[in-house]
């Protein structure tokens, strides 16, 4: 068994069955070794942003790692905007780069570069193996790093005579440490803090303390002691609609969110961090909390979160039942003039099917889709959490193939479309079930906001062109049907219905260009 | 003036005039300062990629730097991969990082990351600045840096507050090192090398030894020596064509490459090193040279190669006029029946106008134009010096707003063209005369010649649906079109022909997908 067989067969026992790949000469034995080990599903990206971005829409709905396959320093490079994501999401990946033969390594080739140096910002753990021997046992410390809560990325870079080299037999799944138990003295003082502080205590959750069973249990804390139930912004994956626990999402504006938070005296925190404001802008502050707010880090993302909240709740006297649930709300689609921010929100919200997976890098356009659809039927909504543009089309294939079953809405800006938009293409060869909905403002419309807001709104022609993508416009149903997606264009509230209504009764992967103002 | 304003006022003092940019919030008041600095050309890419690969296709054209502005980490790290070309190409480049606000960095927010640690492994000269004051210092610095011989890789990463806050003047260009003078006794050592030798001697050439004027004294020195006359596989520029010395280019596949290196007993290196192979593979040698082959580093690529090339010259007693001049060759449109790799170069030998800037990021199907093209008039062609895919289309943008009154014909594989298709849109932007020739095999057909070449030939399905891209078909014509590029198919040598004729009469870009095997 050569090195390529053993290591896919460590991933595979260690329960890596997705490799998003993006594979060059170097990544030939692995590549070969996929008909030795078919229970790995290998997934063929056109480019290595939608490898890494796949892979962080897979884990945030399995909870367990995809791997990628990259070709050397570059293909790493190409790939690292989601990564970044990925970090902040805690998301579990595992990148195996290919690199030159170790004999090869030394020599100035066009592809030869510092590998290690370029993953290393950006990985929890990174190793390269230096010998075959040695690759299975690596591979099952690479998964198992992956998997150290609250999720950590994985960069395992393989020379390629490591991977052609006679190797050793598969190793076995290593144990991934366990979530940390929260000392009971902190979660005595949160409990005291909760209760006396009333209307002007909080929670704020974080990363898996979003999901139904925890959120309802935070929400019966709450409900005891009068605090107010918040969620981050932008999050890996947070359980919503009709019939959960219902949560405050914090706004992205640093003014919003520090008015939202004003009446907030304890804030106390699981699975996060104290909200901190996305930019720092000239002569505005930078403190989103009210002065002499007490904060309390009860339980940091890789701590057992729902552990700490069902122990909170017995301190709180909490009682099953008392959640603040999510009401369904009555919904028909919009009856606006224009097809605008708000058309869409109500419509998609009016329309979203039980168990749709909501990707959002909808950008502007798509500011009110959480709002309107808080009461739709139940749903995940999955944010950018690190602000890299180019997750969302990536990320929908991921989602899509861990679940199979349901339907992912992926919710992207036309600007941020342009990014890894050969996610497409995958999305059409695999027959994967996503709805993709471009926001078509034919503008970067976030960047005229932040202009202003940075206090250069004097900007004349020239900036404000830098702003612009109206020149030619992109055709987004040209494209998409260029990559083998069937795709439409809404002009109307009405088109943008129909479209909608088509879409979810149809297989496959499909496209509505929505444009904005039309 | 503020900071960003004294920046750019820097570099355009330091003759930096174009900017490739894709900026986000904290790049604003950069944006806002292009209406006061109207001598910096600023150009939109919807993607990084895009903003580096068109800087090193300009600085290949022009020997000056090009800035890119790219939005913090991400934004960085999506810009790598044509950093890597460029970093191999000896291409002066400065790349303008965008960082959160100095008080706003140690944060933990969405888009904090190590820039610093992120940027270094593909940069010569690389600074954050701290103080609005040393902006213009810092950007002076960075393009002196980037200019140094043979030119580098300049990043400055650029705070938000450094970008709005009051600063100072601009500053002066700083004094860019001279190229080094080859030492006399290495020249005489190497006229004695060469002179003894015979046909047993080459001279081997790469950057800037292969503009028209060096390579006409080096092919004066070949033939005074009866040296052998190489250049190197991939070279950032080679001016080339009827009219100009010929020189040999030594093969890409290692057991060619060896080959044809085997009668050299004294290799005389000018500018470049010593030929390694791309890849290694399973139980082939990895040494080009022939055994006993002796190495003589005469000029590294930051000397001055031109001089070096006349004393050499001078000491061989090489004669003006004895240069062995590549003959025009008569040549007409391919009369093949099919549309293959051959009638793709005999046709394009045919056509390519006089001046023409040839991108060659064609892979398989564009392994006989160099060869074919030889004796067309007078042309530039670019290689893919980093072998990282997705130069081609973006290099480009660089190259055409470089030489507005030139054709630049892209060479682009169908694999290679979803890497960076964004470029299409700039070029429409900018109305640029770029004729894009995708060469669809609808496969990543060199890594089926690969996956033979490192001993895998037994792969199975599995394996070989990993190297088709060809389900869904990618339709080339819809997706220009949709970028705002007229595209047209050809499916025959004479559509084909008929296309390209038509491409090089109309003005602004073009696509033009060859559907090889059609």
């Amino acid at each position: 068994m050569n090195g390529a067989q053993s290591l896919l067969r460590t991933l595979v026992g260690s329960g890596v069955r997705v490799c998003f790949s993006n594979p060059g000469t170097s990544e030939m034995h692995f590549v070969a070794a996929l008909d030795d080990v078919p229970e790995m599903r290998s997934v063929l990206c056109l480019f290595e942003g939608c490898t890494t971005g796949a892979a962080d829409g897979y884990a945030r709905m399995t909870d367990r790692p995809a791997a990628t396959l990259l070709h050397l320093g570059p293909g790493l490079t190409n790939a690292l905007a989601n990564v970044h994501n990925a970090r902040k999401a805690c998301t579990p990946m595992l990148n195996v780069v290919g690199e030159h033969a170790t004999y090869h390594r030394t020599k100035n080739t066009p592809l030869s570069s510092n590998i290690e140096g370029l993953a290393r910002p950006l990985s929890h753990w990174l190793r390269t193996t230096e010998r075959p021997a040695d690759l299975p046992r690596d591979a099952a410390e690479a998964v198992a790093a992956a998997l150290t809560p609250p999720g950590q990325i994985a960069t395992l870079v393989l020379p390629a005579d490591v991977s052609w080299a006679e190797s050793v037999a598969p190793a076995a799944p290593l144990k991934v440490p366990a979530r940390r138990s929260v000392d009971e003295g902190a979660l005595a003082a949160a409990a005291g803090v909760l209760a006396s502080a009333g209307a002007g205590g909080a929670i704020l959750l974080g990363g898996v303390a979003l999901r139904e069973g925890s959120l309802a249990v935070a929400s019966r804390i709450a409900a005891a002691t009068g605090a107010r139930l918040l969620c981050d912004t932008f999050t890996g994956r947070l359980e919503r609609g009709a019939g959960r626990a219902a949560v405050e999402r914090l706004p992205y504006f640093a003014e919003a969110c520090a008015s939202a938070l004003a009446s907030v005296r304890e804030l106390v925190l699981i699975g996060t961090q104290a909200p901190v404001p996305f930019f720092a802008y000239p002569n505005k502050p930078s403190e989103l909390l009210a002065p002499g707010c007490n904060v309390h880090a009860l339980a940091a993302a890789g701590d057992d979160l729902h552990d700490a909240l069902v122990r909170l709740a017995d301190r709180v006297g909490a009682k099953a039942g008392s959640e603040r649930m999510q009401a369904r709300a009555q919904l028909g689609p919009s009856q606006r003039p224009k097809l605008d921010a708000k058309a869409i929100a109500e419509t998609l919200a009016a329309r979203l099917p039980e168990h749709a997976i909501v990707i959002d890098e909808g950008g502007t356009e798509a500011f009110l889709t959480p709002v309107m659809s808080a009461g739709a039927p139940r749903h995940d909504w999955l944010s950018n959490t690190g602000g890299s543009i180019g997750m969302g089309l990536p990320m929908a294939v991921g989602a899509a193939i861990a679940c199979p079953e349901r339907t992912v809405i992926c919710l992207e800006g036309d600007g941020g479309a342009m990014y890894t938009l050969q996610a497409l293409w995958t999305q059409a060869r695999e027959g994967l079930r996503v709805i993709n909905i471009v926001l078509a403002n034919r503008s970067y419309r976030i960047l005229n906001v932040e202009l202003e807001r940075v206090g250069a709104e004097q900007a004349g022609g020239r900036a404000r062109q830098m702003l612009r993508i109206d020149g030619p416009t992109l055709d987004f149903v040209a494209l998409a049907t260029g990559m083998g997606v069937s795709a439409i264009r809404a002009e109307t509230p009405s088109d943008f219905d129909r479209a909608l209504t088509r879409a979810l009764a149809a297989e496959g992967p499909c496209l509505i260009e929505a444009v904005i103002g039309g």
